[in-house]
């Protein structure tokens, strides 16, 4: 066997053990969220570290990272083992320039964080939270500062969560969307329909078993197969892989009576791009998404352009109204399923005001990152901005500051790929609808099939071969456009409101 | 800090962690029976062998074995860390034993083997297995070699379940107590009520949704807290401990409408044993139990001497009576639930004729140790000594030889533990009577919390601090009787027929 063969094979069978100890620690994950008993807890967070542990140290073996090394410099490495060759070494070099013992620091400052930001919503009290945000900011700066990506300190965390997205890219795009957000906004809240809509059909009894069939049938029409995937509930909604051919999602029945099945319908389409990644690349880095946001792109496409849509309720609409009695006919449920109507929470926000809450939490980050604001000082800062964005009074902490856990997770950077996702879905629609011009018939019967084909054609069978950008331009013929996003939202709701 | 106590705490800190890899692990298996999509097996699979093969490499380190042996030699380890350590040093040194190359074939084999006996029994054809058994057989043999404990060649197999178990003091006692129980059943069959014996009260509707509710209810009476423990629904139902405060427990409705009650009680037993293990050895060997005899005595306990006893039928029968609208009384009832009669499923047997399949089982394990009997002529054997012990005709493979999966795991050695384990319960409940004269008192008010505190105190509280024996000694005044049994069963049993 020659040298490069068999330093390939040690690459894989890393990756291989790395993703399969990966699954397990997912399992644990889920476990804990849906089934664990309350007091295992803690035993169940020591498995955790433990196996991260374990997956840290293959991931930064010197064995691994100089195998990467001999075989990016090997002539005879091509197509796909090239490309993953030069991901993993990308991947490698960067979690190696941040030491060992900062890793664990960082966990150890994460798990406090999260128990006190718990607390913390529990008592309405950022204060309790405040100290431990206070040191995870200061660590993330650092670790941006271990990464050192060029231009914007924040670069360096971004691009964790969306490979090549920088502040400099971002942020004129952002600012434009913002505008044209509020611009639009300002339509719907000052045309009449506005000023008078109110919840009838939607404030009757949704029975909760009903809900779970609904969101069992949506996920199946979808393309979610039983004997791949499962939904489960837990407190909030996720989708998580713990292994191939093992994807769980979960829902949650809360007021809002679609809250269940439109998140079910956001989760199955994180399923299915995950359950549709290639199979050849299963256990390697190229059987992944290229970034959260084009994960992120496929949830909200579902959730969204395909499940609050016209066409969509035309097949849903019926069931609904025998099943759960609605005294009312299609064009009432439909503006009601689509009100616009500010919310203080991000994720039971509409499609309008959705961007508007992640600009909030972009800016935020982009202040704290830069020094230009401080900890203490955040839910003021949080208040005044919803105030001015979405035009809430914020009464609490609990609603207001304190309603996401990713800042406990020390994840900063990560807001933004729920926008970039939300202006990717919305491309590609577009993109879906040139390619067939009556995919809108097909929805209204309730065949899903040709949408599922399509993306998987041109999202979900590339993996992480091609970059988000390259994907994003193959399918829809040009890279990143807010605008789409916003001639998109126009068409939807200047036609229910104005 | 001295020598001892670095070494004291690697041999600590490496228990630890192959204790959380083997939680992490179990919870792959329970997930693998309980909520599993069909199609991820084989992924699960490959994780779960990748955690049985870090596990393998850190039991079998030299730097873990080097340790135990140096501690052995300090005098200043005393007390409970010179127990661990002797219990380990003997642990290590067994598996130490057994090349690594032999253990992965005997791994890749076992997995075969319990596809095919899935296969075989399926198509009720045992030819499917037969060759995967004989292999199977012949390395056990091996295996037992690499032992070589003294005496007959099982008793190196035996050994892993019951530790300090041998054939030549067990089978003695079994041939006798094959003699009582046949003498005790010729009784029970030639009295009349058991020629007019039949089914009336178990053979109505029993409602699955309140079976369920019954199998909460009694698990919580008994002692399983709800935030320590779970109960789900499986194939064949079990017991897994998945972390510290954290055991799953998992039942079956089957045809027996008493089936789900009972395995519910039974598996309860384990979990009880399981959650009250001493909390200091958590992470250590002692905090296990001795033996597997010794952890079947707590299921059987709770299973048969509390959950077939009148007292608690005074208790439960009421509430059966009404949920599941029963037409007759207590009497009919109660002998309902302990009818004698024969089985050709050993977890369906009553506790008359439940230890005949254990010895059936054990001597056929014993003729293929010795190679008496022959893989190919297993269904003869298997069929023959029905007849001759149970008395009845076995029509097909799946009925009879192939019922259970424990050979096809290659688990050799372990059903002798199931007659243990019912004998030590019936000398258990003798000596709890002896204390409590008037425990039964409390069964029948439905107060559990007298027996549960008994075998806390004699026997979970002592993990793996003492051996079986010991325990046994302690709690009943004498080590292994099965006189003690014979005579609970003719007190019991000759009052409902003779």
């Amino acid at each position: 066997m020659k040298e490069e063969d068999n330093l390939l094979s040690l690459v894989k069978e890393q990756q291989k053990e790395i993703i399969l100890l990966s699954y397990s620690d997912s399992l644990l994950s889920w476990d804990q969220e849906t089934y664990m008993p309350e007091k295992a807890i803690e035993s169940k967070s020591e498995q955790m570290s433990l196996l991260s542990s374990i997956i840290h140290k293959k991931l930064t073996s010197n064995e691994l990272f100089n195998a990467v090394k001999k075989l990016r410099n090997n002539q005879n490495i091509k197509g796909d083992d090239k490309i993953m060759i030069e991901r993993l070494y990308k991947d490698l070099l960067k979690s190696r320039k941040i030491p060992n013992d900062f890793v664990r620091e960082l966990s150890k400052e994460q798990s406090l964080a999260v128990k006190a930001w718990k607390e913390a919503k529990e008592k309405s009290n950022f204060k309790i939270f405040q100290p431990h945000l206070e040191k995870l900011v200061k660590l993330k700066i650092k670790e941006a500062n271990y990464i050192k990506l060029p231009g914007h300190i924040y670069n360096s965390l971004l691009d964790s969560y969306e490979e090549g997205m920088t502040v400099e890219k971002l942020t004129p795009k952002l600012e434009k969307l913002k505008v044209d957000l509020l611009e639009l906004l300002n339509k719907i809240k000052s045309s009449e329909k506005y000023k008078t809509q109110n919840l009838r059909l939607m404030s009757g009894n949704f029975n909760h078993q009903i809900q779970k069939e609904f969101c069992d049938d949506v996920s199946l029409k979808i393309g979610l197969e039983k004997d791949r995937a499962r939904i489960d509930f837990s407190e909030h909604p996720f989708t998580t892989k713990t292994g191939f051919n093992d994807v769980r999602i979960t829902t949650n029945i809360r007021k809002k009576p679609l809250f269940s099945f439109g998140s079910t319908i956001h989760e199955s389409g994180h399923a299915l791009y995950e359950l549709n990644m290639p199979e050849n690349h299963k256990y390697d880095i190229l059987g992944n998404a290229p970034s959260l946001g084009i994960h992120e792109s496929q949830s909200r496409f579902w959730e969204n352009m395909i499940g609050l849509n016209e066409p969509f309720w035309r097949y849903y609409f019926p069931k609904f109204k025998d099943n759960f009695k609605i005294n009312g006919g299609f064009e009432e449920w439909y503006k009601e399923v689509n009100f616009v109507s500010p919310s203080k929470i991000r994720i039971e926000s509409d499609e309008v005001h959705y961007c508007l809450h992640i600009i909030l939490r972009f800016e935020i980050e982009l202040g704290l990152m830069e020094g230009k604001i401080k900890v203490a000082d955040l839910p003021k800062v949080w208040n005044q901005k919803m105030k001015e964005l979405i035009g809430v009074e914020i009464k609490n902490d609990s609603e207001g500051v304190l309603q996401d856990i990713h800042w406990g997770w020390g994840n900063f950077g990560y807001f933004p790929t729920y926008a970039l996702g939300t202006i990717y879905a919305a491309q590609l629609y577009e993109s879906l609808k040139e390619k067939f011009p009556k995919i809108e018939q097909d929805i209204e019967s309730g065949d899903f099939s040709k949408v599922r084909l399509w993306l998987n054609e041109n999202i979900h069978k590339h993996g992480r071969k091609i970059s988000t950008e390259e994907i994003i331009k193959r399918a829809c013929g040009e890279g990143l456009n807010p605008e789409k996003y916003i001639s998109y939202l126009k068409e939807k709701y200047l036609k229910i409101y104005v």
